[in-house]
């Protein structure tokens, strides 16, 4: 742990947000430009996020696969607003085995093209239908600005790829998704998203219809935090997915698709975290609890350790480290475990022993205000209890400071004003020229109209206009 | 599944391994020469494989991260053996985003460098060692010829990379892994692998030793199934990779690398397979347990059906899949599964009903031998026996394969026949010369030299000198 200070938050929440990542070694800066190191405990956050998304998917019929990395680049071309979306962003392949190729190979920024590919091999007739297919893979995309977790050359997703026979049954795969990431996202994650539609503006290059979850940030901005496409019968066109249907005839399949990446990592890290460095949500933290074993002399260590051995064990359904480092302080550890966001400590000394209890103390409330007596007896219980009260508590902490940041503006004046610090909900007439100007003079995008609106009609907070539905406007990471 | 009949294994061993794979749906081919789809069955396979060897990763101390896929030109350069290696079979990124890169990336085919690269940055005190972190990634090799999980341009693996401070604990540590693949591939993958060093020729390019495990595939010919190197400081020094001992000394790190790959795969299907298709060990099989419903009409349906359920309820620690397709026939289903080799078969009709049993089938056995009445009673039980029991039998039946295929000549005549058809276990004199000649002239390589020896001396099988040392010659995949 460095011995600099940490930079506050609320002075400079860029800086700060780089500075925790790299001193509690969640990520590091590699050699190649945008590319990122995710470090040991970077990644243990990440396997406890796939673990969580893996068995939603997998309750829901979804199984893995793993397609190729590489894509011929004509097959990018075939879907015309797709290739248009993602071809500034293109790494190429030109040279394999010490010759050029014939044809570049793209490294995939997404995958529909090629799975789409293998879904026209595939798929032949209706009883083949649906197939509901998603991978964990890393993929690529050439940004010029990058940010550790938000927007980085390479990163780590899932890219789930479904085929269906009707458009009936695409959207609500498209809907289910949505809702798992929701559910994800408020129950394990402790994020309080909003889900909702993108503008066609905004939508997936070759979507139907797009929908996202949008989770407000500390400072305030938005970040999209996954998104589930409707992408018609654009991409089965494209590639030629049909399948016969119940009356012998050649049907075109309706395809999604729908993804989550490392960047909830960063949604994570920039929603719960403090001065004081991350602060992790007990169901997704690498380590939910830290036991940190006090003593002055190796009387006290031979009367102490023993205990926190015992402990140990009582909480093996949990995922415990002891701190048994003995050239560090006490006080030193607290620092370095608060910087790590481990979600709860455990302090014990031989008072505790002598008393058959452990000092408790959360991470989300500093000082005496956050520590609580646990007796030895039933301390798996204990423990368990005030993890999920932690669990509980980030996220209303996130729902009563996203509420407080979230205004109703109802003329373009207000507006301006409240993006520039927060969220607007406001009427909005659907036109791209009211979208278009409100970006260019507030630098507010439209993060999703949600699909629960509050009824009747309203005014366009740009231009007066009728209105029908109400969006959220922020800026965005 | 296809209506044609399966190639003989026994007849044509190359064309029944791609057939088996493409009908049993483990992988496809792609549209990009040389890559693969793995499909979502293959998946599942490769899934309890990461499952089974991350936990004996996890428990042995290593923890897993996530380095770039794309590696400087420079970066590979530095170590000269490596480059020498691996430079044949680069894919290089030459553009990005639209813009010629200035220095070429290449896409890893293999990570030492770029992980000795942030090793150099990471380590700096003896405190700081062993680092000890594996990574679940894809690399990519510029192959010629290519076959499914065999050999292709893509591939699916596990690096694992470890920093020491002494020679010793890397070859320690080199061992360790070793012996951890040994202990996986015996007694999960049910293949009786046979563990040793690699000679100087055919060990990993940068290393000072490198250790295989090396299986007899069902045709005699090798595959080496895993490899464990001790890199010495080769990577430490052209990487700077060091650390102050306890003494205040400036000292280079000793470094490790090993790796098993989706190549696995290939190895279970063809230790196992039979001419019915697939078989798969229970211990890694995506589906254990397959349970065919067998009736004649709806009355029965009606009978079986509940209880089929029940059957299902009470094996829910295994992984069992009920096949309820009805416009299929139990017959159909039956050589079905066994092309996927499910290792166990249960089968359900309503005489089973009545005596409150049900029949079981082993794939491995096939017909009446293989079948045992399993009361209800216990079935969980019955059913766990029967899935250990057929765990071993594979197993021994590859050892008892291996054994008898592997011959140990004396003279150089005898070797050149046996190794037409099996493996040779003789004296080698630890010449270069007879290892190039043996090669040349039966195309068998020293797969490896045992790290348990017979003792004694004996006469080298090619020259006839003094040898030390036994090894297996093999012609291999
Ligand atoms: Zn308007
Ligand atoms: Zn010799």
């Amino acid at each position: 742990m460095s011995e600099e200070k940490l930079p506050k938050r609320s002075e400079n929440f860029s800086e700060w947000y780089n500075q925790v990542i790299l001193r509690a070694e969640m990520a590091d800066y590699s050699p190649v430009r945008g590319c990122m190191v995710v470090r040991p405990y970077g990644w243990a956050l990440w396997e406890n996020i796939q673990k969580s998304l893996d068995a939603r998917f997998k309750a829901t019929g979804h199984v893995n696969a793993a397609f190729p990395l590489f894509i011929p680049m004509s097959f990018l071309e075939k879907e015309k607003e797709h290739v248009e979306g993602f071809s500034p962003e293109l790494a190429v392949v030109t040279h394999g085995g010490g010759q050029q190729l014939e044809e570049p190979l793209v490294v995939r920024p997404t995958s529909e093209t090629i799975i789409g590919h293998m879904y026209a091999k595939w798929i032949k007739s209706y009883r083949d239908l649906p197939v509901l297919i998603n991978q964990w893979a890393n993929v690529v995309r050439w940004e010029m600005r990058t940010r550790l977790f938000l927007r980085t050359l390479e990163f780590y997703w899932q890219e789930g790829h479904t085929a269906h026979a009707t458009h009936a049954e695409a959207e609500e795969e498209t809907l289910k998704i949505l809702d798992l990431y929701t559910d994800f996202a408020i129950n394990d994650a402790a994020i309080p998203v909003l889900p909702g539609q993108k503008t066609d503006k905004e939508k997936f290059a070759g979507a139907l219809r797009s929908y996202t979850i949008e989770a407000m940030m500390g400072d305030t901005r938005a970040l999209q935090s996954g998104t589930s496409h409707n992408l018609g019968q654009n991409f089965a066109k494209a590639f030629d997915i049909r399948y016969l249907d119940q009356t012998n005839q050649l049907q075109h399949c309706w395809t999604t698709s729908w993804g989550v990446s490392t960047r909830l990592i960063g949604a994570i890290i920039m929603t719960h975290g403090d001065d004081q460095g991350l602060l992790l949500p007990p169901k997704l933290a690498p380590i939910q609890v830290v036991i940190v074993p006090i003593y002055r002399n190796d009387e006290q260590r031979a009367l102490v350790m023993p205990y926190v051995e015992q402990v140990r064990q009582q909480l093996s359904a949990f995922r415990v480290q002891v701190d048994d480092r003995q050239e560090l302080t006490p006080g030193f550890k607290y620092n370095d475990w608060e910087l790590r966001g481990v979600p709860l400590r455990l302090e014990i000394g031989s008072k505790d022993v002598e008393k058959h209890s452990v000092m408790a103390a959360r991470r989300d409330i500093p000082g005496k205000e956050g520590k609580t007596i646990l007796p030895m007896d039933n301390i798996a219980t204990g423990v368990g209890d005030l993890l999920q009260t932690i669990q509980d508590a980030l996220l209303e902490r996130a729902r009563v400071f996203r509420d407080a940041n979230i205004h109703q503006p109802n003329d373009y004046l207000a507006l301006q004003e409240v993006v520039q610090n927060g969220w607007a909900f406001s009427w909005w007439c659907g036109s791209r020229e009211c979208e278009d100007k409100i970006q260019e003079e507030t630098k507010a995008t439209i993060r999703c109209v949600p699909l629960e609106q509050p009824g009747g009609e309203g005014q366009c907070v740009c231009c007066g206009k009728p209105a029908s539905k109400k969006a959220y406007f922020a800026r965005a990471y």
